[in-house]
């Protein structure tokens, strides 16, 4: 049996110890666990880009691997801390829309609210479950402990951050830059779902006042500092600058609007026929 | 036989590659290693949060971990490196204070002074004792070697920093700002066990010209953007700001004087009456 | 059989899920691989600095590590991916100038173009070759795939930087700095082996209008706050200030120019003859 993996994603930075703690934690209940940081940059408390980091990457993990998520501003408080069951994977993490994201591509096959202390670290802080009682949690789950072990199945819905997918009105798809990631490539809530498979060369793509036409393959496509569009390897509509800083150089980050006007001749089914 | 962790701290960060070097030292020896980051990121040459770090990690760590902590302005130099066996794990450090926090918890049960260089690598740079001589020392502990190899065993004492607990002063429990975590949380000097265990909703605290009245449970206890004062999860009186950075708010970091003052009517004796 | 060691060493920074798409994916494949970050603060695109980088830990790594380096601005364009055995080890990067360091020391002795769409992720992303198609080989290689597997055995040369090595004008050895670290220590492009063996308390450092008489063997000889040379870890001329940071100091980063001057007279022949 291959040792299980246990991913990690919190809000904590890493100056601190508390990812230290959560990993001494698993390792002394399953010492064949192999952890992996996802990242500890989701800013404090932004429960929303928790959410888009873990639909990011659940696809790259193999079958059974568990995400234990805390980007949890309520600790302490009424929210519920669930072991989730969706697509090939599970997930350990509070219940105030951290599992948005991945839950509208996977079903929830299965939710458990965490309430069996059992599996909780003898005494609970009520500032750090994350140490106290996710991490135990995912480390006997990793164990082979049957989730119901750790509370009630559950069957109402995941509590879930509202929809940031692009809207499509006709001929343009509206959508907003969602981050920036290190190298200033600016993700949008574009999705190339979202974007005709053809005609692709034809599109206009507005942001911060500038229209670039256009889509791209990949970032060295292009004139050293032009500005260019794409489709990112997460599936959403960048806009990079090729060996440069496209935060930078348009002066914004997220929360600014971006569009792709659709060229309204039939040359999209014309191609389509082609095929 | 459970996989041998061995986690590691150091001020090196993590933009240079001399984590990576102690880590491939280490698996050179120990390829079975369990290597767990504890945070490279203490300040250059802050021995004394160092020490503080190790000393919020220990207990989460299951028995005979090994931590090995580089925080060593003094490489190179007189200061001697150390095998250190206190409570349930073993240490791996320089003999400058860094085991300090600690070790006052625990008393060290072995010290070895390490000075066998048949432990040591082949070449040891006068400047990096982290990778030549205490990463390899710490994995060949991990594979059972008996720490009285590395060299002498000591009964003098360890090398110990000034005492920054909080003076319990009549009703005042004057203590500072040890530092602030990256949610901006103000970790202080004042311990819980120093505080009252009753009567805590009528305390004062006092921080930065602000009063502050009872402990609260945790961070959501509180409206947005309200200071508040909890214990927090290393057992320490915390400053934060619901859903904020109180580090920002109060403008301090380290070194601000925090007091909590106890009321002095007997409500605390009737509340103990009452369990 | 010890578990196989893959290193990852990027520009992808920790605050994205690039770097755990990547080890999701190495994972997925052999689950029984350790993994170690080398840094993901390359700075962008800066395949000059990851070279030095690659350089300076794969004497640390045990035989057979496996270095996955991924800074790539070409990805998605014309430039080879290659997987490579070189000294004791065998690495995994784009033909862009990445592995020139390394390179100059331990001439290659297979080089392999890789092609093998069998050992690619099912659906490459022409943005994220890193994730869909080295990581993917490493992980294949790790297990025992011979390398011959992924593509064409190649005869030519890597790709190659211009050299950054100092050079030696008569009684003077001319290098720059090459960057400076997490402790604000200044690295230059002066090999110990560039500088003679013996007379070294009276060689003359020059950098940003300071002289610095004689090298120093550690950071800590020398008063607080004084400006001192010695040889570095890596074997290379550093100016580091104790307990304190030269790049801060003196007000410069890479590119600056660094000189050892050598004292003309005959005192290091006689010093040799005394060993």
């Amino acid at each position: 049996m291959p040792r299980p993996i246990i991913t990690l994603m919190t809000d904590f930075g890493i100056a601190d110890s508390y990812v230290a703690q959560m990993k001494g934690t698993i390792l002394g209940i399953n010492p064949d666990a192999t952890l992996v940081d996802v990242t500890h940059q989701v800013p404090p408390q932004q429960v929303a880009r928790g959410a888009f980091v873990l639909d990011e990457i659940v696809e790259a993990f193999p079958e059974s691997t568990i995400h234990l998520a805390v980007v949890d501003p309520g600790v302490g408080g009424e929210r519920a801390l669930l072991a989730v069951e969706m697509g090939r994977w599970r997930f350990v993490a509070p219940d105030n829309g951290l599992l948005t994201n991945v839950a509208r591509r996977y079903a929830p096959r299965r939710v458990i609210r965490i309430e069996n202390r059992r599996y909780f670290r003898a005494t609970v802080s009520p500032t750090f479950h994350g140490r106290d009682i996710m991490a135990p949690v995912a480390a006997h789950w990793s164990l082979g402990v049957d989730a119901a072990e750790f509370g009630t199945v559950i069957s109402g819905r995941l509590i879930s951050l509202p929809e940031s997918k692009a809207e499509i009105l006709d001929d343009v798809i509206v959508g907003e830059v969602l981050w920036s990631d290190s190298f200033g490539n600016l993700i949008t809530s574009i999705e190339e779902s979202q974007i005709p498979p053809t005609g692709r060369s034809d599109l206009c793509i507005e942001c911060a006042g500038r229209t670039l036409r256009g889509l791209r393959s990949n970032y060295s496509e292009g004139n050293p500092g032009e500005l260019l569009a794409l489709i990112g390897s997460s599936g959403r509509l960048e806009i990079a600058v090729r060996d440069g800083n496209a935060a930078r150089v348009l002066g914004i980050s997220n929360g600014e609007k971006a569009r792709v006007r659709v060229p309204s001749e039939p040359s999209t089914r014309r191609e389509r026929n082609d095929r």
